[in-house]
């Protein structure tokens, strides 16, 4: 088992990662001052529920734990005003108080929508995580919670750090392919952003990983959980080094945007953004193997690294001119140094960013 | 213009109150960061609206501000998630970025809503106070925000400080005198759990303060404030003696809700309330004179001190049981010591509540 402390003053708390965690919820629990005279709300999905809702309904109650559950349809919808106020009535109706404790046991839907659920019930209670993806080793980490609003991703949230994080990586072994891989480009740009040692650690371990070998899996998420956390401790409210967490996540919001949010998973997304990063990284004149080995990375995983032709140019501007980070007709962008390294560019011109796509699209 | 600060380190601000004050809006605003680079949601309702929206529209143009305005129905309705997301729309709609602020221009539901939505839009912007009621000297202090789920009020929200407060007492001229004298009970409130001499104050300026006065208003509003801000400094997130604001507002609460929220304002219930706790007080063995006094003084103020029979006994308790203060068949009650001092009584059985009712309604 691997413990990792994200440090955060006294908002601190710990990760642990390990095989045949989920057994042992109770006690950790416990450890962490949620005692059975705290009830429990419990939000999962029903891809989730079918799999691990008994066992860990049953792993409570034999610590004598009272649990209210709240199972909401899975996919990115359930981070809507909606399912949230339907999970606050699941919490009203069982009787939570400011003690009660909101448990999350899914991926980064489900994290995102239970934890603003806590941050907001009687203006917040406390929140547990337990992911069930590999990519809310991202999502688990940094506080970060929220609904969509149907014109805007992520708009409605709040910071809401967790007592705890268990990953019990068992959870992993029924993730559908496509899930896991994309998972790991969130693994991935961990490792560009930070690390050049962990990138090329993922590409040696594709295979091992993409098989979900328990060892290599659990360093891997460690790993990421690390360089995460290193990054949200120096800036937990996002007024700067934070923001090289982006990376990748400009372009990438908007394929998702124009492919209805339905096309392509977020990971996917991401990893065609990244190569769109390294292709404006060489273009400013910088090495031209952070194009070739960002390209073999997300390709040894077997992700995207190119933009399917029938996706407008135009309306991929158009969603990126929907983003935040667009000002004076420039955009500023996390662009890597080397493999490893990323910097923010400010001056990054809508020209640059069409000649882009269209090479990314050349290439499909 | 009297200046108060409410203490609470790093998100302390300050309170200005006086006449005349909005047509400064701008250059207050400037004071405190926000500049004319950063745009503006004005959150207010449609009884507020025609009286000073094209003033405080005209003072923030003048300025050089960039203005969003959302407007919403009247009345404690305007206190759901469904409002919440239609004000989100205004400011998605509008432009804001993360540096821009949220105004408030109305009474406690419009602050607590606009308060909620700075809150949450991208995890937390800025906040502004700009209160127009007497009521809200109570709700512009202690940076309690939040909306009501359809089973129980406040139960969604955060705390979220303003950057600063601006109480023009002129607004509150055109106040229906319902709202005057329903405002003027948490004013009496604050005497009675913290200062004999300003409760005293209250009851030899009743007159005055009835005919809105703007000299004794200001120091009542800011006598008011600065006790609460005293003891919401002293415990922000109510851990410990913020519950001693909650004087009168367990028997309160359940007076709203039998009533159906409509038949009685915030102010009135509570102040039957603090009848009722003034009775328990009495018959826990401490001195008559607190009950009289305490009569005298909302009596004064035009504000009902006993219950109208009609309210059925038995739904008040049900109301009270689902007070979240209740455990193991006792009620965890603030009760007055004297005038101008409470403390927490956790062991008030139902029995004892039900014969303050009655007695209650036996003064009708
Ligand atoms: N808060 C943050 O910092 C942060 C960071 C990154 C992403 N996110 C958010 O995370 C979300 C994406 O997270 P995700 O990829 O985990 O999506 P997800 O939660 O939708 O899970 C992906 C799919 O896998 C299913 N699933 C989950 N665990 C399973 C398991 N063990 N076995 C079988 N099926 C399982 C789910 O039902 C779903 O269909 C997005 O909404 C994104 O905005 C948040
Ligand atoms: N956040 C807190 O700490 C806190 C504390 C106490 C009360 N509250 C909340 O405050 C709310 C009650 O506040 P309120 O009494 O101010 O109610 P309110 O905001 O509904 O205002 C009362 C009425 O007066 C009208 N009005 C407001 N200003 C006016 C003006 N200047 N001229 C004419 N009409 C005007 C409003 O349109 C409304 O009809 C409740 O929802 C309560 O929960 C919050
Ligand atoms: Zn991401
Ligand atoms: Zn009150």
């Amino acid at each position: 088992m691997r413990t990792l402390m994200v440090e955060l003053g006294e908002r601190s708390y710990p990760i642990y990662i390990g095989s045949g965690l989920l057994n042992d919820l109770g006690s950790y629990l416990q450890k962490h001052g949620i005692t059975t005279k705290n009830s429990l709300l419990l939000v999962t999905d029903d891809n989730i529920a079918p799999l691990y809702l008994e066992k860990t309904l049953h792993t409570l109650q034999q610590s004598g734990y009272r649990v209210v559950t709240s199972i909401v349809n899975a996919g990115e919808k359930a981070k809507s005003l909606s399912v949230f106020e339907n999970v606050m009535t699941a919490a009203i109706e069982g009787g939570l108080d400011r003690n009660s404790a909101v448990l999350a046991l899914g991926g980064g839907v489900v994290g995102d929508l239970a934890g603003f659920v806590a941050a907001s019930y009687m203006r917040g209670i406390r929140f547990v995580q337990i992911p069930t993806t590999i990519l809310a080793h991202d999502s688990s980490v940094g506080g970060k919670v929220a609904v969509n609003h149907p014109l805007a991703k992520n708009m409605i949230g709040a910071f809401h750090q967790p007592v705890m994080v268990l990953y019990d990586v068992d959870t992993l072994q029924t993730l559908p392919m496509r899930e896991v891989k994309a998972g790991y480009s969130e693994m991935i740009k961990h490792g560009l952003i930070w690390d050049e040692a962990f990138a090329e650690w993922c590409l040696n371990q594709a295979e091992s990983l993409l098989a979900l070998n328990r060892e290599d899996l659990a360093y891997g998420l460690e790993r990421g959980c690390a360089i995460k956390a290193a990054v949200v401790s120096e800036d937990e409210r996002e007024n700067g080094l934070r923001a090289i967490l982006n990376l990748g996540h400009t372009i990438g919001h908007a394929i998702e945007a124009v492919g209805g949010y339905g096309e392509f998973l977020h990971g996917e997304a991401i990893s065609i953004g990244m190569m769109g990063s390294a292709l404006l990284a060489v273009k400013r004149g910088r090495d031209q193997s952070i194009y070739t080995r960002t390209k073999q990375l997300f390709g040894r995983f077997g992700l995207p690294t190119s933009l399917p032709k029938h996706l407008d140019t135009e309306a991929l501007i158009h969603a990126l001119l929907h983003d935040k980070k667009f000002k004076d007709n420039k955009i500023v962008f996390v662009l890597p140094v080397a493999i490893g390294k990323v910097d923010i560019v400010t001056d990054i011109t809508l020209d640059e960013v069409r000649e882009v796509i269209e090479q990314l699209k050349e290439e499909a």
